[in-house]
């Protein structure tokens, strides 16, 4: 990455009949956010255009038809909606789940390309975006399937230091007992202790595991996830080197503020961990999607329709959004940078009693 | 209630290895709460003995072989365990579930003679108290057994303003999804209305209920008990005349703090309440039984035995629980007096459309 070339950041609109359009245009309403980075909407001029009017913001844009004529210094929009659609604010329409879908295909395929850097991604409507090409519960399994299928990813919400990584997400909480297995938890663990590595630059992260039942099951009294599949998986991870802790009684971790202590923190489904953090403060929350090759953050709230067109939205998580995606974009430059040319390994691993030289190694390993 | 006769505390000794003996002798060491009550602790004298030169705390009793001798202005302590029972600070023991378990049978046998007017009851571990006369998940199912088992309850953890209910409680999180029934909601929902009236004295209390899905099931697409069960429940128990809303996804509810807006909360499981209300602060956090004849309440916190004798335990929880009987307990006798002698009801429901008199209405009804 040169110094000349800023981060290009692709955003999608998300759904337009949501606090989309209000959070982006109040965001790069200061211009000094466009000295980081160089954004690019994936939506339409017009829909820019009725909603800054809508508002009355003062933020300026730059229409253009393609990612790379996209100017430094410029909020530029890309129209991804060709035909006449319809704003009806906030109110969920089939109009407003097909423009969603397409400005997000159009982003991807322009990632792909290589055109943008990194993607953001405006709240959308989980139920009018459903259609033939959009079939999933949200826009993390979406992109994972657009990225080739074969990329597992982890949803992590950052608020400030804290880390929530979510082991489950977007299921029924009926099915979420039976989706908990060692395989997901290592397979987990394995991405959150990467991603706090190399995406935030923590050397040696620790990280917390929520236990699955109350009081963390009671030593089996209240469920027997903890002692069958959450304890051994946590030593088995342990051994192999990840720093992780637990499991701690969900309720008990929070209210003892022991979450300070850690870099990261696994619960197991999605209100263990976002109800408390969201109680702990969510105007700056970031949600961000570990473990793919793209780097893809979003704010922490919704399509918020009952406030839409109001002009009351705050702006502030997408804001966070946009800083945590350039500073994620940087730490994996860095740590490429810094990685490109590893010593020949002369050690066993530290954690190994065997700390010694080993002059017999080959040479191509 | 005469105004002369102080309300009786019946506070149970708890796990005598945690930091129950700690924060009920601090609570004490003030003797300011001995005007509002008179407290009988069930326990042991020589066991607060060792409590108290172990912590070197200044706190006063009074060793008492009934509860009838219970003296205004002191600390009361009843012998519950008579041979001589071992303490091991911070370890599960046979001996304290034992100690744990007499002390709580010996407070309720009192209660039913009527010597004490409510229970306080400090933490249990749940593990060392099972056994023959205790084989329960914890305080709550066991008092609701001993109260005669016809009675229902209801969790309720109160911090402040904030009223947390639980639809379920200490069950595997495997099971929630199953338990969640509509006659299970109506018989919470009417618990938690009757409980906010006459015990927190809310004249017409706003109940939200969360979802039990992540995005309380985004329409179907992640869960549909919100469609097929609280839905409907909260729409017939509305037309009963509780004022309860919802279903609200947990975290965003948390987040919006939407809470500060309703005097109570149904939250669907354990940590689904008590994480985000213990994110928000538990330093006060009282747990309080609802559904019983009898009042109970407790601290929010367990038998914390990694703190056990290091004398840095907080007591404000435990003091808290002691004020919330006693404010719960007058309510409910408020509560009586004012509705001892009704007038004939000659109104149609207000709720009813037919706002007007009825003198048609026989003289016994």
């Amino acid at each position: 990455m040169s110094e000349e070339q800023k981060i290009r950041i692709g955003i999608t609109q998300g759904d337009i009949n949501g606090i989309g359009y209000e959070v982006i245009l109040k965001t790069f309403a200061e211009p000094e956010i466009l000295e980081l980075c160089t954004p690019i909407i994936y939506g339409s001029p017009k829909l820019a255009a009725y909603h800054r009017k809508a508002l009355e913001l003062p933020t300026q844009y730059n229409a253009i038809e393609n990612a790379d004529d996209a100017e430094n210094e410029k909020l530029n929009i890309i129209n991804c909606n060709d035909d006449e659609v319809h704003i009806d604010l906030g109110h969920a329409t089939k109009e407003g789940g097909k423009a969603a879908y397409e400005a997000l295909e159009k982003a991807i395929s322009d990632y792909k390309e290589g055109k943008i850097d990194v993607i953001v991604t405006a709240p959308i409507n989980k139920n009018n975006i459903q259609g033939e090409g959009f079939n999933f519960p949200g826009h993390t399994e979406y992109l994972q399937e657009r990225m080739g299928g074969e990329e597992r990813s982890l949803m992590i919400l950052c608020s400030g230091d804290l880390r929530f990584a979510l082991a489950t997400s977007h299921i029924p909480l009926r099915d979420v007992a039976a989706a908990i297995t060692p395989e997901l938890l290592e397979e987990k663990l394995t991405l959150f202790n990467k991603s706090l590595k190399e995406d935030f630059n923590i050397d040696a992260p620790k990280i917390a595991v929520l236990a699955l039942n109350p009081h963390a099951g009671d030593n089996g009294i209240i469920g027997t996830e903890e002692q069958e599949i959450i304890k051994p998986t946590i030593e088995k991870m342990s051994k192999e080197g990840i720093l992780c802790y637990g499991p701690f009684p969900a309720d008990g971790f929070m209210g003892s503020a022991n979450y300070t202590r850690f870099d990261g923190i696994l619960a197991m489904y999605h209100d263990q961990g976002l109800a408390p953090l969201k109680a702990l403060g969510m105007e700056d929350g970031v949600n961000f999607t570990a473990g793919l090759s793209v780097v893809r953050t979003s704010p922490a709230h919704g399509v918020a329709y009952d406030i839409a067109g109001k002009g009351c939205a705050d702006e502030n998580s997408f804001r966070q959004a946009i800083y945590a995606a350039i500073d994620i974009y940087r730490n994996r430059k860095n740590n490429e940078y810094a990685h490109r040319n590893p010593l020949r390994k002369l050690y066993f691993e530290k954690r190994d009693d065997s700390n010694r030289l080993n002059l017999q190694q080959p040479d191509n390993e």
